[in-house]
């Protein structure tokens, strides 16, 4: 028999029971899957009736898929059953309409979404880790116009683009500096004057999202897209900057995702300036440090709340000199606060900025003074195949990014994303932002990661930007994750592979993602003990 | 050194030496790439520097893809540098706009793709054969309204629905049966008493092709299309099944793919009942002996055109008896003409129709009498991954199908694909008909095609319907395969390699294939110098 033993059905019951460890240990995966290639390969299936190749087949491409050597409990049975069934009705649905949310733009698709009851399930599951997100849109728009722009001391100015902009000025230096906007006015004041308040702060809100109702018209191309996108944080930059709000604009996100049963992130924060009334300006020291306090304050009334990472974000558009001087802070921060500093990236549209190749010799720096300062580049954020752009990827598994952001284009290079599967480099797949919002593909069922996940390629699901997208904490992303990237094949097995996935690729301590595998695993219990009871 | 010895860059070298080979014998490919992704995933790359490990993988890659394999002459070299010129300012100009051609919508992409160089290189380029086409749309609709319509004993009629019909009858008994039509006009006469021809000429065309300004309004949804493009076939159905004009109808369509650079095309064909103005009506074996013969005509006035092939294809709404009926014309078909029966296949919309596997007591009617059925089936033309359609990937493979129609979802399913590349099964990738026409994917950048072009996964290129989709011959569907699909990546070896396989995974005898490859060969070369002189 030889390797054709292999993936027969006495080794898949063994790989089965087996399944639930390697599935937590997380170093069997790539050579098992390669290995059933080969064996799919090299075996006859001339040999077997038709039927067994079939049902070989069938399981092979089950259990080689994200969560497919899970072993489920008989109440997660029982509970998958019930998801399934559930799923099964809506895609049912679809199919007789041809219209499948994760086809549709998701500001389209979002009250939709709001009405399923599987995306209502995906709300209710404890999702483990959000690994993929940035600083300023972790927290809805909602509450920066409804919170933070009706604090005392907020001016506000239009720009000579009509872009409003924000500052808290101290009352004895009434208004901020003109040089940055031509008239300075206190919201308090102004809005006293106004007959429609509401109407405003609406307008207001507008500028802090890119939710639109006609996204195909508003937004023509990648381009329009992007420059929107970059407005908005230069609009909410005013506000977030300002240290009370900063405070409580990432615990309010912490809550958001809390409420939706996220127990841990890890931030790409691009530690900008923070600024008091009386004209302080903060380090970024202090900002590392006040990330830390908040957090641990959060997760004293917070029960089972994990915490938090920062991932050192520079901007892609800088020449290598700054980003040289950006990996010398990083370095330092994560000497100073190794608790919380994870690491560095690069951030900002991948098309257009610099490549990972052309900053080689700034990445190289921490190497060769042999010091580790782990990466998690965001790479392959592009539809342009065999650009200078697209080899980030390459570069980034050669830099040994512990995970990469986004890998939209990795399925295009199989021998890079042998190299990365070698040396377990998950992707951090967020389908509403690259994919429909930044407009890289529009059916989320054509999602490359589709291809990963049916593969087994190791990932997590995170959303990005989520309140610059309308969305809020990871379920949406879960949502399309599971009903449009996933395909009918995806159930109980691959949501419980993605949260483990997300605890299990955190940077934690080992110590601590044990101790964050267990409170998951509690709550895990519960939901789906719920889940399998049915709706009463 | 073992194992990590391969894909070394001595290992390299020697594969480039067999690369042309390989590449014409079709057989080493499968396993090479298999072990690559296995060398790739055991081998550490920690002792190699930066730099090496960088020049390994992009070389990996590059060789990996379709025609990695190919050593290219001198002029061939020259060729490439001319060709890569021109995709890449014209990419470059994409880039800027950030609008590609492949990411428009054919309709709307038609009349710049027709202003590209690369689309006229392409025209101008030898591109073998043309292995999915079906038959009532590779002739264009203009013929048939200017010519066909034209012909005398032409009778038209409206349906209830609005929908033209046509019928050619004898002037002894003047009209069609009223059973079918309520109205039928002579055409001649009818036009005699137009003040405006060519607009009524243009509202007939508009019946014959899916083209429209915008595609996007006119067709929502997949339903939409495909009831259009069902109605399409009725109604020129009266045209072409009129036997004076079927065989004309043949003959254009061959001259539009000569003209196109296509010597051999395997038409699928449903072997419809064809009728004479005295009401006889012919037999499938008729229809078999007269595609014979139009061939063996064209071929006698066309110097290098190597002939047709038949793939006899019936539609996947009948039930299985009507199936069962069907395999046994097959069977028979092909004892009468081994020369031009290839084999059989169903045709018609994937998502709706009865699955193989609920066909499967047909489709093994041939093996379990001894006989030998050549399959061609259409499967994973569908975005419903782990649906029972979608399984029809699966059983496709299992019976041995000789080549997969499209394929689209086979990217999805990594054991089966696995298993179809240890069989060799190709598929036949349609990019602008299941792609952008049939709404399977928007963006051809994202077109599952473009992970397997750089797996190296054996593919050919085709039109499936051009007719109705506005377009002629293969070069349209080229262009999209060669900009879109296969992103900057693809170059002179991706096109070379795509006309050979057209070649080798014809069904052609081994040694029509020779001859054919000889007859290639020759235009191939005389190609070549023209690409390489450049425009003079």
């Amino acid at each position: 028999m030889g390797l054709c033993g292999i993936g027969t059905r006495s080794h898949l019951s063994l790989e089965l029971s087996r399944g639930i460890l390697a599935s937590m240990s997380g170093r069997l995966a790539p050579p098992s899957l390669l290995l059933a290639l080969v064996v799919s390969s090299f075996c006859p299936a001339t040999s077997r009736s038709g039927d067994e190749t079939r049902n070989q087949l069938l399981t092979r491409e089950k259990m080689m898929r994200v969560g497919g050597q899970l072993v489920l409990t008989w109440e997660e049975e029982l509970a998958n059953q019930r998801l399934r069934a559930l799923k099964e009705a809506e895609m049912h649905e679809a199919l007789s309409t041809g219209n499948i949310l994760p086809s549709m733009h998701f500001f389209q698709a979002k009250s939709l979404i709001e009405k399923s009851e599987v995306f209502n399930i995906l709300k209710k599951m404890p999702k483990g880790a959000a690994l993929h997100v940035h600083d300023f849109s972790i927290t809805s728009p909602d509450w920066l116009v409804k919170n933070a722009t009706y604090r005392p001391h907020c001016y506000f100015c239009f720009t000579q683009r009509g872009t409003p902009q924000f500052r808290f000025a101290h009352p004895t230096t009434p208004t901020p500096k003109p040089a940055e906007c031509p008239q300075w006015v206190l919201l308090e004041k102004f809005r006293k004057g106004l007959r429609n308040v509401s109407e405003f702060d609406n307008s207001l809100l507008r500028n802090l999202t890119l939710m639109t109702e006609n996204p195909h018209v508003t937004y023509a191309d990648q381009d329009a897209i992007w420059a929107k996108f970059e407005t908005i944080f230069f609009v909410l930059g005013g506000l977030v900057s300002y240290a009370p709000v900063f405070r409580d604009y990432l615990s309010q996100g912490l809550e958001e995702f809390y409420q939706d049963n996220v127990l841990h992130l890890e931030i790409r924060a691009s530690l900008h300036p923070v600024y008091e009334l009386d004209g302080t300006i903060y380090s970024q020291e202090w900002l590392v440090r006040t990330y830390e306090e908040v957090a641990h304050n959060f997760a004293k009334t917070h029960p089972g709340f994990i915490g938090i990472k920062l991932i050192f974000s520079d901007h892609r558009t800088k020449n290598e000199s700054l980003i040289k001087k950006s990996i010398q802070t990083a370095m330092d921060l994560r000497v100073k606060f190794p608790g919380i500093v994870a690491g560095f990236d690069l951030v900002g549209r991948e098309d257009t900025g610099y490549t990972l190749y052309d900053y080689r010799e700034a990445l190289m720096i921490p190497a060769s003074r042999g010091v580790h300062l782990p990466y998690f580049f965001h790479a392959g954020e592009t539809d342009w195949e065999g650009t200078s752009v697209d080899r980030n990827l390459l570069d980034a598994v050669i830099l040994n990014s512990t995970r990469i952001g986004h890998g939209f284009a990795l399925s295009k290079h199989p021998a890079v994303l042998a190299e990365a599967w070698k040396k377990d480099i998950p992707i951090e797949v967020c389908p509403i932002s690259n994919q429909q919002v930044l407009k890289l593909v529009s059916d989320l069922r054509n999602h490359p990661a589709a291809v990963m996940m049916a593969a087994g390629y190791p990932m997590v699901i995170s959303s990005d930007d989520p309140a610059a997208f309308g969305a809020r904490g990871l379920s949406y992303d879960f949502y399309e994750a599971f009903m449009g990237i996933g395909g009918m094949s995806a159930d109980l097995r691959t949501l419980k592979q993605l949260a483990i996935n997300s605890i299990r690729y955190s940077t934690l301590s080992e110590t601590k993602k044990k101790s964050a595998m267990e409170t998951w695993e509690e709550r895990w219990q519960k939901f789906v003990a719920g889940l399998a009871r049915g709706p009463r």
